[in-house]
């Protein structure tokens, strides 16, 4: 504030956001454009940090991050073996797909094989991300359905454990069997009881934990091998079920499809609506959560590729790895405009 | 940082932001999920802080929010005159059109007038924002064109504007007599030199400013009335056919148009990329400007209504106003799932 006599406002950075620091800046010209900042962690398989960049104890929401862990109760409970689920099903569970015919294809098996169809689905309707399927429906005049939700895999996952646990049809209730199961998963594996629960956006419970918990959660799949445990067996089922079908895990153009394909089976990761991203580094034997501050996908996208690539599962000269961490912006004839940078001191 | 022994990299807020300020947040549930930081000044018909948020003297890119600024030289020059444009075509000079039928119909039009058509632009092609028009290409089979870039009215002005100075075709290169003359009225109204200049998503040139001087531009536009001489005539005729035609400014379900209908002749308001904000208030000469430092829509239309209602220019019972203030986020089958709110503080 530089006038005199003017009504100031301070700055109260410091205040909601406990310790976020600079994580992407998107640099037009000569100039810093815009900024996101955030908070991340990095944790070995028993939960201890290894490192982190703001605060560990934000408290934040998973999303869609957390599949891979409201996929444990189908596994754990006997119902995804009983209704023999393949790999490719289980990286479907634990998708946020684009909607694109393969995913739409399997999730309408997948129902059928049950005898279920789209109307017993809880998740809602959703124009696909992919742009072929959006058009097709376009062009036939037809509405997009809940088949094509990016959470269908996920719902015909909580509708096979639902089959087994012989719950009622309100699948997405906090109460329901499915989801308690769910939420003793989540309280196990963060090692934290949940600060509360949101509605998602595909109308499941979402439950918050801080970041450390999710992390740890992270960590947790990726020191698991199958034939350690009951746990152990399903988290390593599912890491290695998201490594084997990345495109079942979200779709082409997509940063966990891109990025997991690139790492060969190195890591599996996963977004989460309001930039949030996880990774599992069975190799490595790591676990990393982050959040972006403001919910900026293009930010979550940069910081994830800039971790893997300091722990050493994604190669930055891969493009897949340079389309995230450093992509140009261009107008829309073509020319360069900028760029996105991954901030100083930030990975 | 919780853990000892672990690689600690501190708090950096402020290093880059200068002193922003929250605004707006995202609730979901009990939880803060999102919390978007920014910028805001407020000053009157002579460029003097009456309030500001965070640090006027952040600089930015106006990005299309300057459009009103970039279409002075069409009428100052007399090419807006000579040409016959009608106070629509002004308004769609300073547009961010969906790139709706309306749109495209009226920017067409306007090249043929000239004897010029779409190969005549330099903005490139885009998809339209606006549904209907969008499927209406994709069951056709047809591309996007330029003409449905959002900035089509924007080149057409330039165009016109070219016309009368007898240019070369290359009008949005920053050497060309175009944006030269488009430079010194950005110049003058923002009471700065440049501190450098972007390539925007048109491809024209996007000149820097502290936010002040941006907020002073727009305080000038609130003072100015026709007759008072050939600067202020043209920004009086410019204020007022955004005002009088709104939905050509952006178009329907969007904030610019939204907002403008309900405020009904008491503000020119502009939204620009990479979440800026303008407004101009003529009855309460006053000038707004405001930058959201993450580029997030959401937040500027919420924080620009925030700023709109105190100035006692929108009122906050209008469902347009309650739609970008406070909006309810509801999951894909319509649960009611958490709200955005402006941060406490925040206006």
């Amino acid at each position: 504030m530089q006038a005199s006599g003017a009504e100031s406002h301070g700055n109260m950075i410091g205040a909601q956001d406990r310790g976020a620091v600079p994580m992407v800046e998107l640099w037009r010209g000569n100039l810093c454009e815009s900024l996101h900042y955030g908070h991340a962690v990095v944790v070995d398989t028993t939960g201890q940090i290894v490192e982190a960049w703001g605060n560990p104890q934000a408290v934040i929401y998973p999303r869609s991050s957390c599949k891979m862990v409201q996929a444990l109760p189908l596994l754990e409970s006997g119902a995804a073996d009983a209704a023999g689920l393949s790999p490719k099903q289980l990286a479907l569970a634990c998708a946020s797909h684009n909607g694109a015919a393969i995913h739409s294809e399997a999730v309408t098996s997948w129902l059928g094989e049950m005898g279920m169809g789209e109307a017993d689905l809880r998740c809602g309707p959703q124009e696909p991300a992919d742009i072929p399927a959006r058009d097709a429906l376009i062009r036939a005049g037809e509405s997009p359905c809940q088949i094509h939700n990016n959470c269908s895999g996920k719902h015909a996952g909580f509708l096979t454990l639902n089959r087994h646990l012989g719950g009622g049809s309100e699948y997405t209730e906090f109460d329901h069997p499915v989801q308690q199961a769910s939420l003793q998963a989540f309280e196990e594996v963060t090692g934290e009881a949940i600060r509360g629960w949101g509605v998602d956006g595909c109308s499941a419970p979402n439950f918050s934990t801080s970041l450390l918990g999710l992390a740890r959660a992270m960590g947790r799949f990726a020191g698991a091998r199958e034939g350690q445990g009951l746990r152990e067996s399903a988290q390593a089922r599912l890491t290695q079920a998201m490594m084997t079908y990345p495109e079942m895990v979200a779709g082409e153009t997509r940063a966990c499809t891109d990025l997991m394909r690139a790492m060969n089976g190195q890591a599996a990761i996963k977004t989460g609506a309001e930039a949030v991203f996880v990774a599992i580094l069975p190799g490595k034997g790591l676990g990393i959560a982050l959040k972006v501050l403001d919910g900026t996908t293009r930010a979550s996208e940069a910081a994830i590729a800039a971790l893997l690539v300091k722990y050493g599962v994604l190669d930055p000269a891969h493009p897949a790895a340079k389309e995230r961490l450093n992509p140009e912006l261009r107008s829309r004839r073509g020319l360069l405009a900028g760029e996105i940078r991954v901030a100083d001191g930030f990975a």
